[in-house]
């Protein structure tokens, strides 16, 4: 199968930012084969399945959403503005969680990506097999964990049963195309110190990376001061968790020490940054100005949806773009240029799939959104880069490919129903919004 | 002309935050003349021409843009990110402003509001007139002023001509139903204090509110400080200008002692408070919460395109949230039902509409605005404030009305053609573009 997309402005985001206005591009099988100027392709005789008109459109690679739980979309809009949800909503309500629940909601939050230009996400949350099966069912790319946590959860009756599960999930699902299986530990307070040390043998063993709630909760930062007086960054470090291929979602609170600790891994511990939960929550603006300064490789994550609160990155990307122009009382800062850069292959190194995906470059897999430029919010465009942070939302995205296989045209899903896929999570769901009435 | 509007979610947005959650609505020529649950109007008998489904969606007042520059599209995307683009890009592209260019922006721009489920709003730029005439047109509501500032400007050769303007612009526009005419004297560093003083004249005449950038600018507050040892505000009331209607756009560096000023007004000052624009340019935070507990009214806006950059206030609900309640360090703080209020009935009082519009109330105008809740953002809904401020984005907005007259319906302008009206301006634009490229 060979595909042409031509009329298109091609973002390609690799190392200099090349740009092609009129681009075209070729998808061969899984791969990108061929980029170039619409007008070189007239004198070109491409032999090809099937031709798609971009309609001037902008064709970025696939974005990338650094962490997720795919699982908790019955959780969106429940208590968004009550203090400590976390342990007043979300821990209560988990016990609900069903296995169908999981696969229900997964399928309906890939959907959401998808249809939002999403390609590739870091996902935790329970159920994790049912979570890498919807992603084999919608065509998404994926770092799927189990979460490991020190008390019973709705698929293990008995605390740290995510680690059993884990084991068996990581010998499952070696060598897949589309899933890389990790370990997903919920948090170093989270979790008894036996276990953060099992953890760190488990991705060992397997190779596999890990995954990880750090410096994101205030009482976090407290008890590892009173413990052991160390950061939660410091205190991992001790248990050897940055000689891992390490992806570290939030890091609030890092200290400048904490960062030195990130930049001595040489790259294998990387920030999963979800300003959009951080500040809608209260907690703070991790330190990425310091973080990318110093060559920490960062991608955007919009976090679980019922703290992020949508799963597209172009909500984060604006948040993002705000919160860091003003935190840092600096107008320049972090052109629109390097946002969408954080959103594509920033995800893609803090993921560890820059050598697959996350630029469009010859040889690399396709995995593209195209977004189109014919809705009002989308004219004038001088700068392509603005026009995606500050102008589009997750409704411009016309067409998504992943892996070489188009999952989204004219702004559907091409082989799911939409309609299907929201009624088995609402009728998977009721249960849980009885239990839900109750403590709202 | 009598519609019924049926199987809605009303969130009136009135003083109790009164809801129907299957509800119904009739417009009769211009009014909201019944409201109430479908149920009981099983039983009613309801003589009417057009019968409207909602399928389940959530019908709010339509939403009030508190500040913005309709004239300013072309701006949009050019230089978002580079230090006093005011002084760099916009003063000296302004002079390739031409009359029609600002007509055939200002459709464009009401388009987009329109769209986005935006029915009154507060423009101040050039060529004031061809924005009246353009919101006619297009049927929305407005305040509109004329622009003074002590320069040469785009529709006048002499510094503050925009004084005489306004005068005629006052005259013309007197008791039309849709648009109020006013002042808009540019800021208070950008004008003669001789000129500043015939404004508040000219208010007193015509009984016309006064709109202003106030507070917005450091420059502003140093040159205020070093000329007179006051505040923009502090200077301003010496001149009178709180004795008179006053929306202050911005205020971003309004002391305690500013807003007791505000407050001293009881009610004539009030606040146009742009989140988007002030913080992707770096100038900081308005102090909002202290001006809500002090009761100073105070609505949203989404400054021009070259500033906000849209014109929809879903992207300026979500940012409001984020930032103020991480700026406050409180994630309690202006729970989603509050930043729903100041999109609606808090921007109608700050544009003094209220006895008018804002709130869903059988007696007033039927400006509404009805947001699906099919796309795949919009599920579940437990709370609907949460569900409008946290997940929608501007293209969930399905109909919206103003003035009892259907304008936008499953996402189209009802009376016009979008395309037409893009081509319009595109071809406006020529001689702005190729200056424009000059200077980015």
């Amino acid at each position: 199968m060979k595909t042409l997309i031509r009329n298109v402005h091609i973002l390609s985001m690799d190392e200099n930012y090349s740009e092609i206005k009129d681009g075209y591009l070729v998808i061969e099988e899984e791969c990108i084969t061929k980029i170039g100027s619409v007008s070189e392709l007239n004198s070109l005789t491409l032999d090809v399945d099937k031709v798609i008109d971009g309609k001037n459109g902008l064709l970025i690679p696939g974005m990338i959403n650094t962490h997720t739980h795919a699982g908790m979309i019955p959780f969106r809009s429940l208590g968004d503005d009550v203090p400590d949800r976390l342990r007043r909503f979300l821990f209560p309500l988990e016990q609900y969680m069903t296995k169908e629940l999981v696969k229900a909601s997964s399928n309906y939050a890939i959907a959401e990506m998808l249809l939002s230009g999403v390609t590739s996400f870091c996902d935790m949350y329970y159920f994790e097999d049912e979570v890498a099966k919807s992603c084999k069912k919608m065509g998404i790319r994926a770092l799927v964990g189990e979460t490991i946590i020190d008390m019973p959860t709705c698929d293990s009756p008995t605390p740290s049963g995510g680690y059993a599960y884990c084991e068996s999930f990581l010998e499952q699902w070696q060598n897949d195309p589309l899933i890389t299986p990790i370990i997903a530990p919920h948090a170093p307070n989270t979790n008894n110190v036996e276990m953060l040390k099992k953890i760190v043998s488990l991705s060992e063993k397997y190779n596999a990376p890990i995954t990880m709630h750090v410096s994101e909760m205030t009482y976090e930062i407290t008890e590892f001061q009173e413990k052991y007086n160390q950061t939660p960054i410091e205190f991992l470090q001790t248990l050897g968790y940055f000689e891992r291929d390490f992806i570290l979602a939030h890091c609030i609170f890092a200290t400048e020490h904490d960062l030195d600790i990130l930049v001595n891994s040489k790259g294998k511990a990387r920030v999963a940054h979800c300003i959009g939960a951080n500040t809608k929550s209260a907690k703070g603006v991790a330190p990425i100005k310091q973080m990318l300064e110093k060559n920490i490789l960062t991608g955007l994550g919009t976090d679980g949806p019922s703290s992020g609160n949508t799963l597209d990155l172009f909500s984060q990307m604006r948040l993002f773009a705000n919160v860091h122009k003003t935190y840092n009382q600096d107008r320049s800062l972090f052109p629109a240029k390097e946002i969408v850069r954080l959103a594509t292959i920033g995800g893609a190194e803090t993921l560890g799939l820059a050598d697959q995906v996350g630029s469009i470059t010859v040889g690399k897999k396709a995995d593209l959104t195209l977004i189109e430029t014919e809705s009002v919010n989308m004219f004038p465009i001088f700068d392509p880069y603005s026009a995606i942070v500050y102008s589009a939302n997750a409704s411009n995205v016309d067409s998504v490919w992943v892996n070489g296989r188009q999952l989204v045209s004219e702004k559907k899903l091409v082989e799911q129903e939409l309609n299907e896929i929201k009624a088995t999570l609402y009728h998977e769901m009721a249960t849980f919004v009885t239990e839900a009435n109750k403590v709202n």
